[in-house]
């Protein structure tokens, strides 16, 4: 349940409320917004005590999350969506945003042509992996620790803020270490819950990205594992649902797209690349994206596609993704929003 | 197979190949290209007679369709994509038209009265249905042939051509009696081979909603079916493809959007409300599917949702209709496209 | 909801209410269950008249079926699960039947030789298909009434009842002149209202398949639109749902046979031939049927599936077919049914 | 590829064709079959190499495997299916076992009594949560290392080997620590590939349930995964994919079974629990999975599951477990396979 005080109900009384649930066996956790008091409850309300809330005259209502015990992360408890920094760049409110850069990071200039490409098209992060998951496990697994240490030489050489996938607990240090703006989570770990639990721990934003299969309950479940566990920095990130339709690899959920707005004060990002897996339809489906309310969208970017180490068919080439940052440009113009200006420059570098 | 020849290859050749061509026991069509002749050919082409064509002077080249046997619709059985003639509004093409109409006819007043709110706000084509699948026997079947009268009477009062769902070949003398300007092939009967034999005759514009489980294969193999059979005027229409997530009716699978494009000629078209079922969605997901390249819309409009005979949760009211034609006319401008002016209205009557 | 009567209940007291909840505005249907009245009521049942009737000392009780509107095949209308008699042969109960023949019927002698085969390798039911629904347009759409006739010279010839899909509501006749004995219904059409309301009105056997994509919900809606319109002889037949999984043609729904069991009356049976899509498997499906509590089962048998006309690939041989019968025995026997005694054949003909 | 020599190959001739493969840049192991050698080789293999091998006079013949990169447990890379050995339990071969336990461990005494029950009823491995995999993050997450110490010492009081699922690689060492004698991965971990690579390591029996929405192309992946990285012994286990069908919770793919069997030596069991979620569909289910050709199946019992921690409704009472047994020594018997006799219990302790 989520207990909305009054604007400017006073702090004791609150705190009086808090400890009033704690003592009646509910974890209780209190809202980041700073305009009014909301609380979130965790366990069964008995139903007298709910009827002593509703009636407690500092508080304006008691509602039931639209997904159950989906607290931290529902709309309810912020008034406005939340923005979250990554690097200095700000995702989520008015401005869109565009991730690019390659599957795989796969050597020091390979990642740094990509990355001096994507930001001279106006790409605001830096992708690359380090850590890849591979179906197959003789295929190329990623450059590890060193990749990541050249995705971020990288982005502090073009000045952009990196965003990098992790797969393991025991990476956590090594994302630190070398200051990756942003940790992913991928599709096939979102319900890898000591992952979540370990990622949260340390506060840094992430990009959660829906499961292969997920129910918008559980992926919601997942970003509250983040939240409650101490990340108040996530975003989350659409990249197509497994369905019967094989002739594109995965289908783009997009009718969740304003459902979560209502759900979720998060900000919701979208990868069409993984969702088509075919180059040619990234364009018209990040249109798509923008134009359902995305705040932004993530792909793939490749020098030459058909040397790419993973997902090549996939990847656009430079002038392709120059296009679509244009056309990102003025759809969110026309649907009143702006595209961010490209983070300043590292002084002397870019 | 479709063979494709020299602009201005003659006519005796042409007819030369094509007898060849039957001699071998293929079943040959003839494109209504008008710039040049393209022969589709269904069956197997022997490889020593597959040589020959390509070897041919006349002939420029011969292509597999991407999907087997789907010739007539195939992308290459045209120069440029086609455009169907709904009682004079143009679909496909530069322009993006708008259908709407109260899902079910439910009396002479009420379908007239949604007839000039959709007319007014911009519509191009009314819709209602007269024949309704339901799940449930005990459900409103639809009001029949009175309720393709009065829908065509609706229309001609506002001056808006008019298209209603069509569920058995019986019925088809009684939408020519009632001059119904388009049929509408509904989702669950997308794969009832009867209906589309008996509908093709006819040669009326059909639109043609994909099946809840159709790939894509089987969904232009149906289009395929009316082209084959007689009907020069197939429009498709998603409305969403059934899959594990349930928080929406439906998942609008508009990731085959860009590719359908390079497969079919044929106009595509968007049902975003059977697609999730909830009326606050519709705009954002309309939005979506005209930047996804869509040529128009479809969404059920209604008075009164909540006393609607069925949908009712779905159906939009005519203000927020009119601000969707209105974000379509926005969005069509800076897609290169244009919205479609209203159709000229019946003198002296709307 | 179902309102089942005390045993021995006087029919006059039975009539009364049954006029009472019809000028309530209910439409009522009785069961045609000989050991005690029982009324079903499609519509909505007021809350007072609700509790009149929960008060009535005539009443036994009243329930609301598990799937709201699914009412005369609801398991709640009959004290027993309900047979069907299918030209002599009893489905449901405790005997267990196989259905078996050739996918397509290709010819007079073609398919007398699969009957003389599956006869005597202990088939109960002859299939055949005249009217093929086929993908693709330009494919074999089966020999239409000429097939009719040949399946049922065959049947009659080998003393087995036959049973065939139904496309079109103008094919009824045909198949009551040619005495079919059994109409399929295919996965493609359980939701085509106009079929199965035009079958429902001859009151003949009717094997409905489950949709490709259908919920159970919806399946027992379709039956129960066949047993609102006049049909009391309605089978169910499970044949694969479509999932992402392609390794197969579909996956096989076993899990819901035994839910099933709870929900409905009607007699159950397996097509694992479709389900899957590969010969090979469908031994090890058929006794999985059997395992889960299926009533019987239908495969395809060819001499030579390599020349089959359609869906060779699934076809087993005449040799398989007698093990698959062999091993349904042996399991229908420690399941506690039996194997239904191949039918009396036809005097002076097999 | 998978490359079979001739029964009684020269040690040395292996050992030379191994360096030619490796000099050509392919990874190559070796099967653990012990009649004759058969290799398998990761990576591209040139055409000309492979004509090579395949006219080697010592090879008997080179065959792609059924899925690409999948070899060590490719059928082909033994004569026989392979049998797994949980502390004293072979699982594989002629065999059938029953796996059963708690959905959670709930303390010492809860345990050790279902641990009895099941025992007594014929179980022959005990299984029991410690870590729970639970999509709220505010719900019950397990007793972790506390609860694999009760789980064991409850397995050796009663004398049955147990098996507990892992969702970290860093328990590795506790699941060692507490000798559990088989690890199970869990559906939502199956692409884990962290975890995979670190249970690989320690060479335990592991049982690799199937992910919600994997394909049986990645859930093998998976397994070669755990093969490739030193584990040879692994059990596959489906659990129920994720389909449209929501009136049980997943859909049970009994249809992959028999294809697997000619795909992979590993041993195959099945979880029907988890499929429906359901209790009374559990016994058809489970007599289902051993008809389709299962080596066992691994179910929930809890003496109170209206009290159970997680997944009570789901959980069998003791004694519709010993039914349950009961059936599947009745079917195994039948199928021509045993029902294992129960493990010998340890001395003076059961």
């Amino acid at each position: 349940m989520i207990v909305r005080f009054q604007a400017g109900a006073a702090e004791e009384v609150v705190q009086e409320v808090r400890e009033r649930l704690e003592r009646a066996g509910l974890r209780v956790m209190r809202s980041l917004e700073p305009s009014r008091p909301i609380l979130a409850l965790a366990g069964k309300l008995e139903r007298s005590l709910a009827k002593e809330l509703a009636a407690h005259e500092a508080i304006e209502r008691v509602d039931s999350p639209p997904v159950p015990d989906v607290l931290l992360v529902a709309r309810g408890m912020r008034e406005l969506h939340s923005v979250v920094d990554v690097g200095g760049v700000r995702v989520g409110g008015r401005g869109v945003v565009v991730i690019a850069g390659p599957c795989s990071v796969e050597g020091r200039e390979a990642v740094l042509d990509v990355a001096r490409a994507v930001r001279s098209a106006g790409a605001h992060i830096l992708r690359g992996g380090a850590f890849k998951p591979r179906t197959n496990p003789y295929a190329f697994q990623g450059f590890g620790v060193e990749g990541l240490r050249q995705l971020k030489d990288a982005g502090e050489a073009v000045g952009l803020p990196v965003v990098s996938e992790i797969m393991d607990a025991a990476d956590v240090p090594a994302f630190l270490e070398h200051d990756i703006d942003c940790l992913q989570i991928g599709a096939r770990n979102m319900q890898n819950f000591s992952l979540l639990k370990a990622v949260a721990r340390v506060n840094r934003p992430v990009l959660l990205k829906r499961g292969l299969a997920a129910t918008v309950e559980e992926w919601l479940s997942a970003a509250e594992y983040l939240a409650s566990g101490g990340c108040e920095q996530v975003m989350l990130c659409e990249r197509g649902i497994r369905t019967f339709e094989k002739a594109t690899r995965n289908t783009l959920d997009l009718t969740i797209l304003p459902l979560l707005r209502e759900w979720t004060h998060l900000p919701i990002l979208v990868d069409p690349a993984h969702a088509c897996g075919i180059a040619r339809l990234i364009p018209a489906l990040s249109r798509a994206s923008i134009a359902a309310g995305a705040d932004g969208v993530a792909v793939e970017v490749h020098l030459d596609p058909s040397t790419a180490r993973s997902d090549g068919p996939q990847a656009l080439l430079p002038g392709e993704f120059a296009s679509l940052v244009a056309d990102t440009r003025v759809l969110s113009g026309v649907l009143g929003r702006n595209l961010h200006p490209a983070p300043r420059a590292a002084p002397g570098r870019a």
